[in-house]
């Protein structure tokens, strides 16, 4: 059983660069926690022909098509007009939309303008979809062989209306036989995961399960779906074996992310962290404190960018930087210590690499990175040569650091 | 002239909502610049008959078909393969591509594998684009009268080689008779900015000037298009324009970044600055040390989440602390002036607020957060009252404060 689902999205400013189509994407994620993975997604503009061709040949593939925009009041808005003209029939008026929309404005203190009479014309035997979310109401038509639900496109309204009167048809279609999953690797290419998932993806048992790779820089993310009655538990299974496979570089699943993974786990051991950061310049404090809560765990961090605020502010003997660079293994290490101390907290993390594109050396060329944790059992370190841009080796050295924090909080 | 340009996305992952397709909202932003508007955006999956099916209605289409993704050494890259099937051509090995691919691989001394061969596969006839952003190149051919110009989906590869060879040869194609300018401002919202514009807008000398807004939070971008043997002199007179209705919340143009600009002004004047930073938490020092050479002009930042290090390291009083809270004017002065002090920097930057979900009282609300500058010429301070989640409080309170200092160094 396969339902084949695509989304069609409307509005000249969504093929304009100014706005992100953001609902698709969420609707995509929800629809994926289904099992559903959408085959295909449509972005046209408020163009009348254009319209109404997508919408035919989107109800010529497809089981259920789920479109968004185009219900506004004004004269570009389409979509039910174009819904009517393909399949050949009258716009009607909704007596209790309309009073529905009356009434919203009434509640506001507005005075009704009359496009918005439109928003309560629907095409003749449509499902009119109330919307309690804005003002537009929804709405689902049979075209052909697929169900076509047409959809406010401001956000809020999509997304409740999604939720309250789509996303439960989907599941009730799908009779609970769907399942997926997605496990999230720190510190493996998405060209080595491929490789290494390879014998499983090839067993013949998982013939039929649908695997997945995503790049989330510096993350990545293995996924598959699964259809049928033991979907679950099939699912559940693969999980196993893929944790197996990727051993300590698996730090998270589903809709796990690293930074509040590690505030939670720091919050839950009473611990707190200081922050000495040198090549990332604020970028493990900003993953941290991006997370609710987080003032619970951390307290201090600092930017140390000189020498000079290192040695000061931080305590790293001079001999230290002047013998290893300030680059190195020991420096981390006596930066880890510094936050710790001056920060009076349990666990000191120190940050010091290169970042470029400037700084490299022969001996320490760009990416050449040294993490450090100094903590109640002891210490950890870690050593990295990064690829990439600044951006990038930045991003890749906070999360690396962050998953350092994460292994000594187990 | 009208030039049908569709984008044509491919990828799973696109699919489920875990990958935002960011490739294309960046091109339709580029292609508007060139008074492009994309006629139709459509995004299929890792599916062989899918994808042929979505090349063939494309091409049938349009004059110009933008392809991204599917160009890997994975199993599920099939961009090479379906172009092929669909011209009814055989896949041929470019030998100059697998040597730049075997090259790239010495460079990084990794081994290639064979999948990576796959790279070098191009259907016959293609015109080759090299990409030295990354492995895989891309390629151009003619499929029916569309011209049908398919590229690696890595962000950096993507925009690169659009850079390169696409957007070049939309230009030329257009004749050269275009003119787009980009006006970034901060601290007006989109509806306002598109209320001050109407004048402007609706002035019937401007009539046939594509105008637009881009919300790019915590910025708003106006900008506008024009086409016509006088188009870079009215881009540029209303430039001028645009500038003076917006005065001082205009902070730059065209490609310009914030944090870039304020490290290139502070590096111009041989300034330095400091940062004490509570609600970012270590995003003022992230953004800024996100630029390659800020280590001329940032020594020290310092997140100072609890009031024990406002007081201890940066020698804010604690009857400041008592009297007002932390969340106060007097605070942010002191933390700027102790950062200052501190890093014997010639600025300092204080910020402080409540960026949520909690905290916030009656009095100080979330999203209550004062910024100050010490410097040389005395301070300046800034009180902000802000709406949105703790992400884009946080976010408009760092950009706020990096604004305060692009004023302060004019």
């Amino acid at each position: 059983m396969s339902l084949v689902v695509e989304i069609l999205s409307t509005g000249d400013e969504l093929l304009t660069g100014q706005v992100v189509d953001t609902n698709s994407t969420w609707l995509m994620d929800r629809l994926w926690d289904l099992g559903v993975m959408v085959r295909r997604k449509t972005l046209v503009g408020d163009d009348r022909a254009d319209l109404r061709a997508a919408i035919e040949s989107c109800a010529a593939r497809a089981d259920l098509v789920i479109m968004s925009g185009g219900m506004g009041p004004t004269e570009d808005d389409l979509t039910s007009a174009c819904v009517a003209e393909v399949l050949g029939v009258p716009l009607e008026l909704h007596p209790p939309s309309l009073e529905a929309i009356r009434e919203r404005f009434r509640a506001l203190g507005r005075p009704m303008t009359a496009n918005n009479e439109k928003q309560a014309l629907f095409p003749r035997g449509a499902e009119v979809l109330p919307n309690r979310f804005g003002t537009a109401p929804g709405f689902a038509a049979r075209v052909g062989r697929a169900l076509l639900v047409c959809l406010p496109g401001v956000p809020a309204e999509f997304r409740g209306l999604c939720d309250e009167a789509v996303l439960p048809r989907v599941a009730a279609l799908l009779d609970g036989r769907q399942a997926a999953r997605v496990v999230k690797l720190l510190g493996v290419g998405e060209s080595a995961a491929d490789h290494r998932m390879r014998p499983l993806m090839d067993a013949p048992e998982h013939r039929g399960v649908r695997f997945g790779f995503r790049a989330h820089f510096p993350e990545v993310h293995v996924k598959w779906a699964i259809a049928g009655p033991d979907a679950e538990a099939h699912a559940a299974a693969l999980e196993v074996e893929v944790r197996r496979i990727f051993g300590d570089a698996v730090w998270g699943a589903g809709k796990e992310e690293l930074p509040a993974l590690v505030v939670a786990a720091l919050a839950a051991r009473g611990a707190r962290v200081a922050l000495a950061e040198s090549c990332t310049g604020g970028l493990v404090a900003a993953l941290l404190t991006g997370v609710p809560g987080a003032s619970a765990v951390l307290d201090l961090g600092v930017v140390a960018y000189a020498d000079r605020v290192k040695a000061a502010l931080l305590g790293v003997d001079e001999r230290l930087l002047a013998a290893h660079g300030a680059v190195s293994a020991p420096v981390a290490r006596a930066m880890a210590e510094g936050a710790r101390r001056l920060g009076g907290a349990t666990f000191g993390l120190g940050v010091t690499g290169i970042a470029g594109p400037g700084g490299g050396t022969p001996e320490k060329p760009v990416g050449t990175v040294h993490l450090a944790l100094a903590g109640p059992g002891g210490g950890a370190e870690r050593a990295l040569q990064l690829r990439g841009d600044r951006e990038r080796i930045r991003r890749a050295s906070a999360f690396e650091a962050l998953d350092l924090l994460r292994l000594a909080l187990r």
